[in-house]
C-alpha cells in the first residue's frame, strides 16, 4: 500500500510554527498510528528567503516568500496560518479558501474581526477553517463547544483566557509586587511583548471571547461592541484587600445568556478563593462553562507556548486530514450568523468591591452608605483601617448584588465629595 | 427541502435514556441549527411492554421488547445502548454492528471486558461505535483523547472517575463521619446502589480507566490485570491525619507511561491540598493529563446523572449523524490493539503515608525506623500522638519516595511485631 501523505503549507515559522514542526518530528509514527497518514510540512512561507532562522525549517520543506506561491500550490492539502497580524493573514486565508483549500489558523484577532465573513467564504467553497489554537492554546475549548457540548445551550462561560495577565496578577498576589514590576518580569520571561497593550488592556482576551461567544451561542457579538477593561489599573493594595476578604483578583472574560440576550465583557474581578478558577495561577488558562444539560464543566491548561499551541494546531490538521470533510466550521449548519441581542454591561447585576480613600473625620461612613442606599446598593461588609501617617484612610466596602449602572452613578457622586482624597477603586465580585 | 431525520433506536429508558429524551425534547431546534437534522427517538427497547414507566417514552416512539426488533429495524439509523450490564448489552451491540449499524454506548463494564473485540467488529462492518458517555459522564474526556490531544503522547493520566466514591470521601472529609455513614447517605441520595461494591471497591473506576488507557496509549491493558483497591478500608481517622499534613484522600485511577511500559491502577491516595485535583469535591469527576506537547490539561465536571450523561450520549449521536463517517472508533487506524507491556504496581515509586498503632513504650520509633531503613524507605515526617486512654497510640510516618514492593515487605515485617496493636494503615501520596 502506498503511504498517504498530507502536505502542509505553513505560513510563519515562529514560536508556534516551530512547535508544530517539533511535534510532527517527534511523534510522526504515533500520528500515523492515529490517522493512517503522514503529515509533512512541504512548504514554508517566510518573509525573507535568505535570513538566518532561529527555528530551522523542516529539511523536506521548500521555502517561498510569496503568499500566492503557498496558497495556489496544487500539491498542498492544507494551509496553516501562523503569521499573526491582520492584513497579510486575512489575504492569505481568504485566498486559500477561495482556492477551496482548507485552512488551520491560530489568529484570534483576525477571527474576532473577520470570522463570520471567512466562515461564509469557507462554506461557499466547501473548505475547512479550523481554529482550535486561537483560544486558550492547548486547551481544547473550541472542539468542546463545537462537538462535545453541541447539544447543550450554554448558559454562561467564564474564562481566564490571557496567560500573560494571569501571570502578572499571580505574581502581584503571591509576591506583593506592583503591576509595573510584575509586567517587567513577564517581559523578561517572554510572556509579555515589548508593547504589552494587547494583553494588559484586555484586547487579546476580548478577541478570544468573541470567538467563544460565536461557538457557544451561534450568534455574532461584534468585537467592537464588547466592553473591555484590562488590568493596568490594578493596584497591589487592592489585591491585598481582596485576599484579606478571601478573594483573588483575575482578569475574566465572560458571557451570560439572559433569556436569549447576551451579556458579555472582559474585566478584572474578585473570585472567591474556594472556586476552581481561583486556583488557576501563573500563565495557565481555564474556561468554566455552564451547559443546560451537562451542568458545570471546567477545562484547564497552558494557554500559550510553542508545544501547547502547536498541539492544538496539529489536532485541527489531523481532523482535516482524517475522514471528516465538509464538517461545519462554525459549529452550525448556517454559517451566516445572526447578530447577538446585546444586553448592556451597565445592566449587569453582581456583588462589588469598593476602596474609598477618605479624610478621616466623623460622618464619612454615614455619607458613603447613604449615597449607596440612594442608588439601591446594599452593603455586606465594611472595613476601615487606621493608618499611621496622614489623614487619608482606606475604607473598603463589599456590597450585595447591585446593578453596575447604579454603582457607576453612585461612584460619580461619591468621587466629587470633598472628603474623598483619591479616585475610588471598584471591582466586580464573581 | 425535505427535513432530514436521524432515527434512533434506544435500548433502555432509565436515568440516562430519560435524560437523553429530555435534552432532545428541550433542545430540538438548537440541535437542528447545529447539524441541520432532527434527531428522533423512533423506537425504544423495553423489558416489559405493559409496565408503567417512571420515564414516559417519547410520544413518537414505538416500543419493542425484542433486541432483534430494534437492531434489525432498517428504518433506524443509530442504536443507543443504555441497558447496562454485560450479557444482553453485548448481544445487542454486536448484533447491531453485524448489521452495519452505528452504536452509541455508555457501558464501561462491557467496553472494559469486550472493547477490542467490538472495535474490531465495528471496523469490519464500517460501523461507528461511540462511547463518550462511558467515562466521566458529561466530561468530554473521550473526544479530548481521541481528537483534541491526538498528536500527543500521553505521559500520565490521573482521574477521579467515580462520583460516588468521591462523594463518600468528601463527606467523610468535610463532616468527619465514618465510611459507613457516608455510604448510607450516598445511598439515600441515589448516588450509591443498594449493593455498592462496583463503586466502593473500585471496579467502576477500573472499567473507566481501562477505556481511557486504550485511548491514551493505543494499547490494551486487560481489565483483569489492573490492580484495584477501593475505599472500603478508609478510616475517618486517616482522613483527619491526612488533613493535618495538608492532604486530601481521593480514589485515584492512574496510568503512567514508563518508557513504553504502562504502570496503572486504581487506589486511594493522599493529594496535596494545593493541587487542582484536591479541589474536586462531591460527586464530581476530573481527569488530569500530561501530554508531551500540550503539557498538563485538566477536565472537570459531573461524572453521572441523567442530563450530564445524556449530554455525552447526544454528542456521540450528533457526531455520527453529522458528516463524519467511518472515522476511527478507537482513535487509531488499526483497531486490533497490541497488548500493553505492563509494569507491575509493586515497582511503583512514590511517597507513602503509614499509621502504626503501637504500644507506647521506649524504643518503638527506633525499631520502626530501623525496619524502614533496611527496606530502603527514608522517613520525611513523623508524628506521635499522646492518647488519653489506653496504651495504644498512633504513630504517623510520611516517607520520601520508596518502592511499593519495599513498603509491602516492611509492613509485613512490622505488623508481626509484638508492640503493634492493630493492622498498619498505608496509603500512597500522589
Amino acid at each position: 500500500m502506498q503511504e498517504q501523505i498530507v502536505r502542509i503549507g505553513l505560513a510563519g515559522l515562529g514560536t508556534v510554527g516551530g512547535g508544530l514542526a517539533e511535534i510532527l518530528r517527534n511523534n510522526a509514527e504515533w500520528i500515523q498510528k492515529r490517522i493512517g497518514k503522514r503529515i509533512q510540512i512541504a512548504k514554508v512561507l517566510v518573509r525573507d528567503l535568505d535570513k538566518d532562522r532561529d527555528v530551522p525549517p523542516p529539511p523536506e520543506a521548500e521555502l517561498t516568500n510569496s503568499i500566492e506561491g503557498l496558497v495556489r500550490d496544487p500539491d498542498l492539502d492544507i494551509v496553516v496560518e501562523l503569521i499573526g497580524g491582520e492584513e497579510a493573514a486575512y489575504r492569505l486565508i481568504s485566498m486559500a479558501l477561495e482556492e477551496g483549500k482548507s485552512v488551520v489558523t491560530a489568529n484570534k484577532a483576525l477571527l474576532a474581526e473577520h470570522g463570520p465573513e471567512l466562515f461564509q467564504l469557507a462554506a461557499e467553497r466547501g473548505a475547512g477553517l479550523a481554529f482550535e489554537a486561537s483560544v486558550a492554546g492547548g486547551v481544547p475549548i473550541v472542539k468542546t463547544l463545537k462537538d462535545s457540548l453541541a447539544g447543550n445551550r450554554i448558559k454562561s462561560l467564564t474564562g481566564i483566557l490571557n496567560g500573560t495577565d494571569n501571570y502578572i496578577l499571580s505574581e502581584m498576589t503571591s509576591r506583593g509586587i506592583s503591576f509595573q514590576e510584575a509586567l517587567e518580569k513577564a517581559q523578561e520571561l517572554g510572556y509579555a511583548e515589548a508593547d504589552p497593550s494587547l494583553d494588559v488592556d484586555g484586547y487579546d482576551a476580548a478577541h478570544k471571547l468573541t470567538v467563544l461567544i460565536r461557538l457557544a451561542s451561534g450568534k455574532d457579538y461584534p468585537y467592537a461592541e464588547l466592553p473591555v477593561h484590562g488590568i493596568r489599573g490594578i493596584e497591589a493594595y487592592d489585591i491585598d484587600w481582596a485576599k484579606a476578604f478571601g478573594y483573588q483578583i483575575k482578569l475574566i472574560a465572560q458571557v451570560k445568556d439572559r433569556s436569549g440576550s447576551l451579556q458579555a465583557g472582559v474585566f478584572p474581578a474578585l473570585i472567591p478563593e474556594e472556586d476552581m478558577l481561583a486556583k488557576v495561577d501563573g500563565p495557565f488558562n481555564a474556561v468554566l462553562l455552564e451547559g443546560d444539560a451537562v451542568g458545570p464543566i471546567m477545562l484547564y491548561g497552558q494557554g500559550a507556548g510553542d508545544l501547547p499551541t502547536g498541539s492544538a494546531v496539529l489536532s485541527d490538521i489531523m481532523d482535516l486530514a482524517g475522514s471528516c470533510s465538509g464538517a461545519s466550521n462554525s459549529g452550525f449548519v448556517n454559517s451566516a450568523m445572526e447578530r447577538a441581542d446585546i444586553l448592556p454591561a451597565e445592566l449587569t447585576v453582581c456583588r462589588h468591591y469598593f476602596r474609598f480613600t477618605v479624610q478621616d473625620r466623623p460622618g464619612v461612613l454615614s455619607v458613603l452608605s447613604g449615597i449607596m442606599g440612594e442608588h439601591n446598593i446594599s452593603i455586606a461588609q465594611v472595613v476601615q483601617k487606621q493608618e499611621q501617617n496622614g489623614e487619608a484612610v482606606p475604607v473598603v466596602f463589599l456590597t450585595h448584588a447591585a446593578q453596575l449602572k447604579d454603582v457607576h452613578n453612585a461612584l460619580a457622586e461619591i468621587d466629587k465629595l470633598s472628603f474623598i482624597k483619591a479616585r475610588t477603586r471598584h471591582h466586580r465580585i464573581l
